[in-house]
């Protein structure tokens, strides 16, 4: 079992920055996320947009805040369980809590912050009627390997910025590249649609609109999946079928962990620490509701380090170490590294 | 007077991001600091020294930081008075403020937000006796614009940085410089002083060490400084006398505000709005208290919005526009200009 101080439910900026407040205070922690990267939001919907209201930042790319956050963390080593979904908290008799995932990864910590935003993002699937039966046997809904499609035919659906850019992706990994869509417009940044274009006359991607996937063929794995096209139907071969209709938040197993729920958010404590009606367990970030909330990064931020300083006070009972200046006090990381600012030097003159 | 929706006191990092909110709003800042330029200790006390802890900037520039948020706020045009102490706060009939400085300005609006940081912080002056009667007839505790020195003698008195930094820019300016230390050790940024060694050397700045300013001499300005060298006083003829002997913070006038303190901060109701005890003041940042408070920028950051927000609500009751993700929502400037993210493009492509 994994052990940890800190168990984060979502690895977006809000749990991200989490890992950096625990660190200055000697805490551990683990993150567990149901998408295959870490950012969250940022890097699962809008990589390549920029925000505006991150203080200090005048215009910041998503990706970029993410990879930023990475760095300033990397010094505390947080542990990672990407593309897992947290199923369930058990308190234990001492105070301390495991979290299990989906794939039955278990974590044991002294505290669990939940940082899971808007909730888990769950792909939007066809209404297909026996896709369950084929999802991990040849229908993924994420790109989580690309190195998993190499030299495999690949049917892709969707008419947005994903199912584009991972036709352009895969088209120089997969044996065959076939992108489907209902319409014959596509929604995408400029450049990638230009790409497919591209691709598209050089033969290195099929482009079957407007068409719809109507049915799934296959021996316990897609062998083939079913086209209708202008009121026909016909069978496409191929190994993978991957929809890419976009994600939904869902607060998903969140609801079921005994938590006082607000307008599908989690109730905290706003006047202390973002605590929630489980002593031990915290709510940080968009996943959380109280009076005044504003669903912003930087509400978050400030969230996560009062929580932290909570988790501190609670393990520590009497001692005093409150989270000051860095500039003064330094930065220590669990791999040796120190981060300082210079030192006045004392030097005569005369 | 002045006229503004938010009289911010303080523009320290909290203070200046408090504009962005408040313009994202529709709302308009003027700003009041005692220091001579926006960025409170940051740009005072530390410019050139890294903060750890800015969430997104693994490092980031004190000053550097104070330039970002400088350019993030200007499209909502803030009105800044600088070098001038909020003395008063004068609530009106109609529960709008005026707030007047130590130099009469006065600035009317809609909600006050203090953003005091530790307090103002004053010059920390040497024990002469007859010092305040020359204070702004020779002696300066600030070098507020260094044209004001141009083809003077001046006589800087300090061990530290500000006085090593003064003496090798005005050493370009004033016709003389001469540098007093009581000790023969100064203590600052090594090339700071390689540099004033070189200065020395070239008879650009005379130093004078280890030696004390004990008086002051001249009929209604500075004409003469009185020192004292290892057991001898003799007379130095000068223009200025600049004494940099640091800032100390003090909480100053706003102790006489009404606003109820608790260690020398400003209590508020942090489960809200970050308001204080008198409706439509508010205290955010290092300046208040609450419980689990954290005098961390970051949370300054946070409060500042939240605090925004209020404002907006009371201003506009019964109106909904809540701060949400400028990624989607842009961000319009008092000057006409506009950010926002780059919109996907429908293009088809069969």
């Amino acid at each position: 079992m994994i052990q940890t101080d800190i168990i984060i439910i979502g690895a977006g900026p809000t749990g991200l920055f989490a890992v950096f407040e625990a660190g200055l205070l000697k805490l551990r922690c683990h993150i567990i996320d149901a998408l295959p990267q870490p950012g969250g939001q940022l890097a699962e919907l809008y990589p390549k947009k920029p925000i505006f209201d991150i203080p200090g930042y005048p215009s910041v790319g998503a990706g970029e805040l993410v990879d930023n956050l990475m760095e300033q963390i990397k010094q505390f080593e947080p542990g990672f369980t990407l593309a897992e979904q947290a199923m369930t908290i058990d308190k234990q008799e001492d105070g301390t809590f495991i979290v299990t995932t989906n794939k039955g990864t278990q974590v044991h910590g002294k505290a669990v912050a939940i940082a899971g935003g808007l909730g888990s993002f769950e792909p939007r699937k066809p209404l297909i009627e026996n896709i369950a039966s084929y999802e991990e046997k040849g229908v993924e809904y994420f790109v989580k390997n690309p190195e998993q499609f190499r030299d495999k035919k690949i049917v892709i659906a969707g008419g947005g910025d994903s199912a584009l850019d991972w036709s352009i992706f895969l088209a120089e990994v997969a044996a065959e590249v076939t992108l489907i869509h209902r319409r014959n417009e596509f929604r995408g940044a400029l450049d990638s649609v230009d790409k497919v274009i591209e691709l598209k006359k050089q033969g290195k991607i099929n482009l079957v609109t407007p068409a719809e996937v109507v049915g799934i063929k296959g021996d316990g794995h897609v062998e083939a999946i079913v086209v209708e096209k202008e009121g026909e139907t016909f069978d496409l071969a191929t190994d993978y079928f991957i929809p890419l209709f976009g994600l939904s938040p869902k607060l998903g197993p969140i609801a079921n962990w005994g938590l006082e729920i607000e307008k599908n958010a989690i109730k905290v404590d706003n006047a202390l620490d973002y605590q929630t009606n489980i002593e031990g367990i915290y709510a940080i970030g968009d996943v959380n509701t109280y009076p005044g909330k504003l669903k912003l990064i930087l509400c978050g931020f400030h969230e996560a380090t009062l929580m932290c300083q909570s988790v501190y006070n609670k393990l520590n009972p009497g001692k005093k170490f409150v989270l000051k200046y860095t500039t003064v006090s330094g930065v220590d990381g669990f791999d040796g590294t120190r981060k300082e600012a210079e030192k006045a030097v004392v030097k005569a003159i005369d």
